[in-house]
């Protein structure tokens, strides 16, 4: 997968950025800590009132027994899987063929719990419950992703959700949720996250993505669950001294942004329906599911790269900092909208769509 | 081990607290950010400017070729031993009985990494030159604590750490070090941090223990070596989108209290002459060579905790917030001497003592 960078210093450039909450600047930081008062003290060990109360705060709001925070959701993920797996005694799981434990962790589920993966489904579309059903091997745990990102953060129909949770609790399989934009989709399926998260064994989601904390992750299930969990994260070096600026930012920006997720979907859905307008752009899903989607342009990065730098500095509002070149004459870029999509003035928005559309026709063919 | 830790109160409220640097307050994260420009970018998956400055300058300091950026020091040495072992095809190690990866880490070497290790030496004495030359098994890879910190924090002899060097190099045994406290001891050796560095392949140093940071690691070596550790950390789950709140607490503190190592090391000296002077009463080493030692008394932890609570209250200065109950007539605890020492007064922190001993051979016989 070549991916063109050369948007990068322009994106930066533009005033109004259309995805995203903020830039991953340390103010990000210091905006948590001025409204902490320095006396309090820090988490010790995955021990102290800090992290407890967050913890328990969080099994509430997903309505499971316990919580354990994590620094990651990497870390948090393989271990779910393996305590699922030595449950069952069976070092078996299922999940999509782009799932991150697949893509994205170096192979660590298989290079440090040696755990077999079987790939569901085919890359471009969702795990169905036939999928499921037709499974040859017994396996110990299924991994669904809600929305699946790599393929635009699609989501299967709630009903779907619910048989296949009801099949693997019929076949003894364990359900873990990647709920990794979890909080994103609550608007598309008007359920509770909790309500969700009943369907499932083991939840993650984390608090640098719709919640835009600095990093950090929740793992929440069972009691026992849990507690095996804590275990592991010692393992794994994941039980540092403090995880405080972690937990202390997830917990500033839930609060700023948990109530955020339905604005942030309204808009996901407006924008790619301006863009959808432009010939030769599409977006995936065509109507959004979540906060975020995958735009697909039929015009190789080399060409879009200059005509959208140019763009980026006439109307002062940017799109994308980098282009997935998918083939020679395709590319395609994601995006995820936050709070920093509302600033964009909307006769700009539109300024931006006419223009390229218009320039894409003269230098695109 | 029965740990009596009903001092942590009394230790709480002294106003001179004589062990370690500042309490695990957020205002150590505070004082940090409070000196950063809140536009400065935060590091992302290992990369960006703020992050790979620090790795050159401990590079350039620990006088290795390069050094990655770790959350914990668990996870760093776990994947230093893993890459030695892959790297001669022998899953095996040595290291001492108290090593941190035998007794703190949840047998994470093994279950993650399934490498086997042979404990070396006693569990009361340094590794010496002889341990490692009369080893029955071949290893891949020889462990060093410098200091060795659970039996109070001793070191070999310089010339005793040349040799196993020497020997180790002879045969093709990787030699790792476990610095954890590696800063702490260049003022008893007189040898620079990169001499010392010198004599191993890998080193792992950490920033929360003299340095005093919130948390974060570094491991150091050869780049083959260190590019290596960053596929092995982001299966781990330890290449968080962002590390900067560890990155910028440890180069703050590192800056702020690199250079009074010596200053720790001497008042520890200083505190554990007073302390032998007492009857019942000895450090382990008798004169400690960097800023830690243990203090071992003949008493049980019962009858020493209430006098010495009372002890607190009466002079202000608090030793420990703990004892280990080493037998029914014996307890121990570890002092670490940092920037709190120097703010006690010596004439309490004499009559500390003073009372001490006058109470025990009272109360304590």
């Amino acid at each position: 997968m070549k991916v063109n960078q050369s948007l990068i210093d322009p994106l930066q450039a533009a005033t109004y950025i259309v995805g995203g909450n903020a830039p991953r600047f340390v103010q990000e930081l210091k905006n948590v800590l001025d409204q902490v008062d320095g006396n309090l003290v820090g988490d010790t060990y995955g021990s102290g009132k800090m992290i407890e109360d967050f913890q328990n705060q969080m099994a509430a709001y997903l309505g499971k027994e316990s919580a354990v925070f994590f620094p990651s959701g990497t870390m948090a993920q393989q271990i779910a899987l393996r305590i699922w797996c030595d449950e069952l005694r069976l070092p078996k799981v299922a999940y999509h063929p782009l799932c991150h434990l697949e893509i994205h962790e170096q192979d660590g589920l298989k290079e440090l719990h040696h755990i077999q993966p079987i790939l569901l489904a085919d890359k471009d579309r969702l795990i169905t419950l036939d999928d499921v059903v037709q499974l040859e091997d017994n396996i110990s745990c299924l991994l669904l992703e809600l929305p699946q990102r790599e393929i635009g953060g699609q989501l299967p129909a709630y009903s779907e959700l619910e048989a296949i949770s009801a099949y693997c609790r019929d076949k003894g399989i364990k359900l873990h949720l990647d709920g990794a934009r979890l909080f994103e989709i609550t608007p598309y399926y008007q359920r509770s996250v909790a309500e969700i998260c009943a369907l499932f064994d083991s939840v993650y989601v984390s608090f640098y993505k719709g919640i835009g904390g600095i990093a950090g992750a929740i793992l929440a299930g069972d009691t026992a669950f849990t507690e095996k969990s804590k275990v592991w994260k010692r393992r794994h070096g994941g039980d540092l001294i403090s995880l405080y600026p972690y937990i202390l930012s997830s917990k500033y920006y839930f609060d700023q942004r948990i109530d955020k997720m339905g604005q942030y979907y309204e808009g996901a859905k407006e924008l790619a329906a301006i863009m959808n307008q432009c010939e030769g752009i599409q977006t995936k899903p065509i109507v959004p599911v979540s906060n975020m989607f995958h735009v697909h342009m039929d015009y190789s990065a080399d060409v879009i790269s200059p005509i959208l730098a140019q763009i980026y500095e006439e109307t002062g509002v940017g799109l994308t900092g980098y282009l997935i070149e998918t083939s020679d004459k395709s590319c395609s870029f994601e995006l995820s909208i936050g709070d920093r999509y509302s600033k964009a003035p909307k006769d700009k928005l539109n300024e931006v769509f006419r223009l390229l559309e218009m320039r894409l026709k003269v230098n695109g063919n």
